[in-house]
């Protein structure tokens, strides 16, 4: 999508250098726009970790780059598959919720597997991380195509009045390679002049929504409120809201979505109110080994010090303030589930299904 | 309660200068603590309006004190009545949602149509505020007893186990004049050795959880960790949520419970995980007048600043920070309504009752 007039994806290999990815440091905005260029593995690990970049699809293709910078470490002394196994577990140990992960990184090991030279290695370990790129934002087109039918329903029954989408987080462009999944819908239904206004939950703690989606949305000029985590359930009580829309960073074969804590609270109130709940994702952040979200799904605990402090523009710079007394402790899940009887339907590359086993399954026959 | 050792209530008479009102500036909490000269009715305006206090009871004790100093204006020049009903009306446009805020200044109003002199005036007034402040404190600790054994009664279910419970806001004691209504069953508990564990939503955008909740139970020595207002769903389905006591600050004579915006996302959680969900309100929160709280409680609307900005403690200034990208637009709703099928009780001073005007009405016979 667009950065002031000019067109961006999330990451790439430097023009002139394929040996360094660019990304966008994230962590700096929606005050400061950065490039930040990743020359290593020990780089791409802590950008992962530290959030230099996230988002499910961001991620998963970040390792798959990862894995790539990790075969241009190796040199004729060293024991390839060695060191691909362990580039792989470092990787995975970053983000353990986000499924595309640990997807991206095997991808490469098995394709790895077929290299009989270093030169092959590394050409092939390239060549597929510029694939799953390259599928990343296609499948976030195609999610955006099939959600659009959605909201184009809603505008015909209200007349072409603005349809009003809530969503949570960033599951934005930013979170994948373009276009988004949760956003890809909204983008397509604005460019085709359908009137949509976007209501932005902050999304507290690393207010992702408050930074991220407010701007991307901002850049791309979807009209768009932010408000706090705890507005929605209002604004669905008085009508204000026609749909929500989220993304999901694992999903279970049964339609069990993990996605940013708080999003269960969102799909309660939905279901409260009668309205729509949808789950954009691609194929990847299903994860086909889960029956039970709840029970399986392991949830990342962050430092207690992202909920104590936030950050902000304050005189011209980026300023931390303390908001807790000093000695407050706090806790810092990162997502919570939310089960399938909330979820309306999942929007994904291959069309809308319902969030059980069974209409999984008739989009994905290849996991029966 | 103490502070630093010291017992305070929220709002006192100076000594030794009965014209001048002293309050904590809770605006500056909880990072300095700040007592506050409050000499006229437009300080007190100003006091009520930008929330240097706030909270059901503390905002209908400071009105009452407001319409006492609004008699020691009146001269013997002056249309005493015309003053007065000038002061009402001044008074209860400060905060639109607060009925505690109405009803006492209309209890100055009553009385003070009694008075013979302006000697007499200023004093009926003086005497009527210190009685509805007496009140508040007396009846929150009544709450507190109520309250009491709903905690016993988990803690022996679970031999003796950490009673862990959730609150909402601050309806601490920083709230009312002493005690607080939700967390007066909790000062209560703890002060007769029972383990419970408070979880404190930091409550966003004005942060009374993380900023005042917070500080007053660090004070009292109560175990407390603050949490985002997104995680209460979560621990409840994880079982770390044993009990939800929150305030209000208006109540329908049916039990639908006005109360800060996000507090109807956790009586749905609750009622998702088949946990109680009770309401701790003084008889002087209930508006007799509504039957449906979602359709005739107005909610107010306050700065969007106040979500776009956040203040803290930054290099030991208060320092606000621009959280959102500088032209992003927000929204402000200050409460939502929680409707009376999501509420398991109300915690009274006379009781606790069923969130149904039957219920509601024995404990309240003068209301039927």
């Amino acid at each position: 999508m667009n950065v002031n007039g000019i067109p961006y994806r999330t990451i790439w290999l430097k023009q002139d250098d394929p040996n360094t990815l660019m990304i966008i440091d994230q962590r700096k905005l929606p005050h400061q726009f950065v490039i930040e260029e990743i020359n290593s593995l020990q780089q791409m690990e802590v950008a992962i970790k530290d959030m230099h970049l996230r988002g499910a699809g961001l991620i998963g293709t970040a390792a798959a780059y990862g894995m790539y910078l990790a075969t241009l470490e190796i040199d004729e002394f060293s024991n390839s598959s060695a060191v691909l196994s362990t580039a792989a577990e470092r990787l995975k140990k970053t983000r353990p919720t986000a499924v595309n992960l640990a997807w991206a990184v095997d991808q490469q090991l098995k394709a790895l597997n077929q290299a009989a030279s270093l030169e092959e290695l590394q050409s092939i370990a390239r060549n597929n991380a510029d694939a799953i790129a390259d599928d990343d934002a296609e499948n976030c087109r195609k999610i955006g195509e099939h959600g659009l039918a959605l909201i184009e329903e809603i505008s015909r029954r209200k007349n072409g009045a603005t349809v009003n989408i809530l969503t949570h987080c960033n599951a934005g462009w930013l979170a994948f390679v373009d276009h988004g999944s949760a956003t890809a819908p909204i983008y397509a239904a604005h460019d085709k002049e359908i009137n949509v206004h976007v209501w932005v939950d902050e999304t507290r703690p690393r207010n992702q929504g408050a930074s991220l989606t407010a701007w991307e949305l901002n850049m791309h000029g979807v009209p768009h409120t932010v408000i706090a985590d705890n507005v929605g359930g209002h604004l669905m009580q008085h009508k204000m809201v026609d749909l929500v829309i989220v993304g999901s960073d694992r999903t279970t074969r049964t339609g069990d979505v993990a996605n940013k804590i708080g999003t269960y609270l969102k799909a309660l109130a939905a279901k409260d109110n009668n309205l729509p709940f949808y789950v954009a994702l691609p194929m990847s952040s299903f994860d086909w080994e889960l029956k039970d979200g709840l029970q399986q799904i392991e949830i990342e605990e962050r430092d207690a010090d992202e909920v104590r402090f936030i950050e902000g523009l304050c005189e011209g710079e980026i300023k931390k303030v303390l908001l807790t007394p000093e000695s407050t402790p706090s806790k810092n899940y990162g997502f919570d589930v939310t089960p399938a009887r909330l979820v309306t339907g999942l929007i994904t590359e291959r069309g809308i299904c319902e969030a059980n086993e069974q209409s999984i399954l008739k989009l994905y026959p290849e996991k029966s």
